[in-house]
């Protein structure tokens, strides 16, 4: 389907991708661009050789489809070092956790004969970096395509068809119904256990030691996501503003509820809080986004 | 090493205390009280039928040890329901998560030639109910004991070697400095996905089923503590309020902290909040109180 496939950013999300399209022969021929050192050499020892780029200007040559996985803030760098070399035709799409600002950034450059496609695949691990990637990173993951209204159909299909051939199920969003629900889904998750892990384990507790070692209690399960990129998650929280204020206040309000009750030992109203969650999780179950087994089926010390 | 173990509440942890000591044969007899009688029908369809006592007066006749596994805000009755009963040199223990309001009511009782000394297994799953017990619960898990200052001495060491016969580590502590690590441990990270997910996922939310189909972006981690217990959790809230009430006063500031940030687009701060706990995951994983597989190691779909 793709001649030449272009990936700009090669960390965990970029080399998933480029192991899938080896793996999966989705394209003829592949390269990617990455600007840091460590990446190239990490790629260079794993036998990725043949498809580095030393220069950006490089990517858009003769490229049926260029992913920017690579982080938001980013972008506008990327587009300026690119945008006069895009052929014709060329398909760009990305794989960043936003959507409203991005498509202002790339309808500023009001670039012409070129379809601009965004992509989210929402997939990855606690991991960043090169190392951490892997095929099958987005095998029977969703990816949600949120193009503008006037995207080219045809093109629209090749993106939704490239995901589907990472093994992904896709859907069409509107960028702003993909940056408010993502900001449920995720950017609030992610505020709310970078502020947990901080207030819980303080360097200056004389029990830090113990908070850590007794952490199977519940802490741990936050201390996953506690550990994601914080570039990425800084320029999610900048670009993704708007909606993460709003939810962040409607968390704030239902904690402070919570916080009455337990002051007050309103233990009518702490049951009716902590039974109101109980099915969310059979929900996700059922929706097939998590394992039944309990403790997400940690292997057994 | 015991002759008879009673077993009073048998949900998740009662039954896999029950299943722990059948199967590493720990104790000559075992029986188990329980006050629902689903639970016991459950527990005659499993064949436990022989262990099951239909009285709970009858818990502490000729018993070696006795172990609480109900909740907290049950202690009260159990306590009256068998003050009268236990022989000289029994000793009591149980597996609550909150040590300090226990201990005062127990002290109340002023139970002579009884030996109370409380245990806390931190052990669990989010399933509650003797369907999800199992004999393998306590494996490799941290027991905190937390005995009164004038417990005896071989009486504690008899509770200790109890919980390494069901394959914990034990850890003495003081029920001061375990309700105050507990607050941060488990406490606190459930208040706030107890909060978080009715945050999120909100019945009026049109967007409430894209919600459940998208969790994965971080969401779904913390459904799963989110959908524990119920009464347990209220009990514990009431229990240990003062503790709790301090640790989400500090949560509360660092949120607010957090949200000016989001608010003023202070890229410096929120690399600096989203850096400062990169390192934490690495030490619950070298604690050996986690997986280092990504992802939970959840397996791959």
């Amino acid at each position: 389907m793709f001649n030449k496939i272009s990936i700009i950013g090669c960390g965990l999300i970029g080399s998933s991708i480029l192991r899938a399209i080896r793996k999966n022969k989705i394209s003829k021929s592949i390269q990617v661009y990455d600007k840091s050192k460590e990446v190239n050499s990490f790629l260079k020892e794993e036998k990725f050789h043949e498809y580095i780029l030393n220069d950006i200007s490089l990517v858009a040559k003769n490229t049926d489809l260029i992913i920017i996985a690579a982080p938001l803030s980013s972008y506008k760098e990327i587009f300026l070092s690119i945008k006069d070399h895009i052929n014709k035709k060329t398909i760009i799409t990305d794989t960043g956790s936003v959507k409203g600002e991005t498509n202002k950034i790339v309808e500023g450059f009001n670039l012409k004969n070129v379809s601009w496609i965004a992509s989210h695949p929402i997939a990855g691990t606690e991991e960043s970096g090169p190392k951490g990637g892997f095929a099958e990173l987005f095998l029977n993951r969703w990816c949600i395509i949120s193009p503008e209204e006037n995207a080219n159909k045809d093109d629209l299909e090749k993106v939704r068809k490239f995901w589907e051939l990472l093994g992904s199920k896709t859907k069409i969003m509107s960028p702003s119904d993909h940056d408010y629900i993502l900001s449920l889904t995720s950017h609030l998750p992610h505020a709310i256990a970078y502020n947990l892990v901080r207030s819980a384990v303080k360097s200056e507790d004389k029990f830090k030691d113990e908070v850590i070692k007794y952490s199977a209690g519940g802490l741990r399960d936050f201390t996953r996501i506690a550990s994601s990129d914080p570039i990425m998650w800084r320029d999610i929280f900048i670009d993704n503003s708007e909606n993460i204020l709003k939810v962040l206040e409607s968390f704030s309000n239902n904690l402070e509820e919570m916080r009455k009750a337990i002051e007050e030992k309103n233990s009518s109203k702490l049951i009716q809080i902590f039974s109101s969650t109980k099915n969310v999780r059979k929900e996700i179950v059922k929706a097939g986004q998590d394992t039944d087994k309990p403790d997400f089926g940690r292997k057994k010390s």
